[in-house]
């Protein structure tokens, strides 16, 4: 039977957990998105636009673009798959550990994949050695940045080599910035200034993660290949945006305010939450996203002794290249977090305790 | 460059149009669906639950089914796309004219297609000769019942015989029921009831019609055979549906006399419809559903001079084994119904007119 992977099923459980599980903006969603779904609830009985295009008209501005450079989908992973069927690659080169998506996503068209490991003794950083693993033969290269699990962000300086290197092999480089608002500065990492240079890059962005709406499902691509655009829309259906996350999108990018503060809030509770965990003696990884990645092998099952205090975090068991001691938590307000070390030094007072016996 | 072919793209007009062009039920979408949106709206910062369990247990009560016999999607035709993925026909027999995302979602697999031509002189409707039509080699055939764009009705008889034919040679039929439920007494012409028995089975089912949700985006298949739905699950993303979605579905379940009413209020405007077009020397043929299919020799380009008067229509130009000839409109309010008819007599009047001179 089906087994579903990743953090965020909240509804699969029984009672009130706080969902350190799957990494949302913890600001919530801005009170204008929110507004904005209710007032287009009165305009659903019709079709969505095919096109989305009032939301890639605001997106091409927001990002100084042009409106075919851009493709908007049911989520970021909805876009994985229909990159899937446009590209079709035969080898795919992923980092290990990554999200599990793009293996999925690939996998429907039969792709092989080759991995570059990531190593902990290096702080799961992409090195330069990524490029002698990019070789003919492999038609599509995926970094996810800053990359999930890890929260590790990878240098533009090596990305660009690495763009370069998967040019020259006539591949594609996809780029998955889904968690780049979460990083500051954004523009110090985001390659999004080489998609007019380069027609192999593809670039993946959500409104998902940013704006915390997960549950309305939106994702968006960027390219400088309409080709690749016209693949997607060739080899997927015509509605798949809804009206609803039309305008959350919309309205999601009116939000600068909240865009601005992101990061910053994020950052804030990230430094406070990271102290905590090095003072109860658990070792972390360049965390630079809404999350931290850390290696706790002296709690075994800490996701279930914390399920069992009502806290939902991601054991990292079944990404390829880690196993059940690497955990990964959001970074959640003030509160949530403090309640959340609170549970752990208990968990670690308990294990103490019981060594004794 | 991509080309959308389907109606309901009031968004590439400019000025405002009443549109006849999607099938969407004329009650407009229930108060009680676009409440729950609303109120979803505040519960979408997390992901959706990939299993959509409310809704299923929900759909499975409605249905007298088990919960894993049906799979919900991001509309209908989404989850065409994710049965061409699961199911991976190698040859795909389907009635010229149908829908046109059958051919589109099963040509991602490389899908061959042979066609069962549908006969003006037989009012269009499934023979018992398309039999001949389901051989060795087809692993795949295709109803839309009723059919779209002629809103004929194949009879169950026809379709048990179909099924077991399709049975015996190893394939499965897929039943797309999107209109049933404009249809009276649906019960004598919906497959439901062989789901049980036949594990080659599938039936299609959508919210975007029915209750006017187009723009939600929410359908479902049925089927007795978990291995579709298995395989479905593993070649797609885990959150195809939307929070909102899941909402909506199970609000507009509760809509018992919305739905009771649909099949008769339909019924009575497309009396009065077929009745005007009828006097105006229209030739119709058996609409069975919330729209008519009609043949207009005597006006050229219909379609054109309807849209210079405000209204959409489907030209039919674009199907196979049509021309521009076959118009299909929806049937709406009385009160737009009337104002089409009355555009139409202008045009008419108006082409006598043109003759004189």
């Amino acid at each position: 039977m089906y087994k579903y992977v990743h953090g965020g099923d909240v509804y699969s459980q029984v009672g009130n957990f706080i969902d350190f599980s799957a990494n949302v903006n913890f600001l919530g969603m801005p009170k204008g998105v929110k507004r904005a779904i209710r007032a287009a609830a009165s305009n659903c009985s019709r079709y969505p636009d095919p096109f989305c295009r009032e939301l890639t008209a605001k997106l091409a501005k927001h990002w100084q673009l042009k409106d075919e450079n851009i493709l908007a989908g049911n989520g970021a992973a909805d876009l994985l798959f229909k990159l899937a069927l446009a590209l079709r690659p035969k080898n795919t080169l992923l980092l290990a550990p990554t999200f599990a998506d793009y293996e999925k996503a690939f996998a429907t068209v039969a792709s092989k994949f080759s991995y570059y490991n990531l190593e902990a003794e290096k702080d799961f950083a992409v090195q330069e050695d990524i490029l002698d693993k990019i070789v003919c033969g492999v038609d599509l290269v995926v970094i996810c940045n800053p990359n999930n699990p890890t929260g590790q962000l990878t240098k533009k300086e090596l990305l660009l080599r690495i763009l370069e290197k998967v040019k020259a092999i006539g591949a594609i480089l996809l780029v998955d910035e889904c968690f780049m608002e979460f990083v500051s500065p954004e523009e110090a990492y985001s390659m999004k200034s080489y998609l007019n240079e380069y027609e192999n890059l593809i670039i993946l962005r959500a409104f998902t993660k940013t704006f915390a709406m997960a549950g309305v499902r939106l994702g968006y691509l960027l390219t400088g290949n309409m080709l690749v655009i016209d693949a997607c829309r060739k080899n997927s259906q015509d509605w798949s945006v809804s009206t609803l996350a039309q305008a959350a999108g919309i309205a999601a990018l009116e939000e600068e305010n909240y865009l601005k503060a992101t990061p910053i809030r994020v950052q804030e509770e990230r430094t406070s939450l990271l102290a905590a965990l090095h003072k109860l003696g658990i070792k972390t990884f360049a965390s630079k996203a809404n999350y931290i990645f850390m290696l706790v092998p002296q709690i075994a099952k800490l996701p279930d002794k914390l399920k069992a205090k009502g806290f939902l975090v991601r054991s990292c068991g079944n990404y390829i290249n880690l196993d059940e001691r690497y955990v990964r938590i959001a970074v959640r307000t003030k509160i949530q977090n403090r309640k959340l070390i609170k549970a752990i030094k208990e968990i670690i007072a308990n294990e103490v305790t019981s060594d004794n016996y």
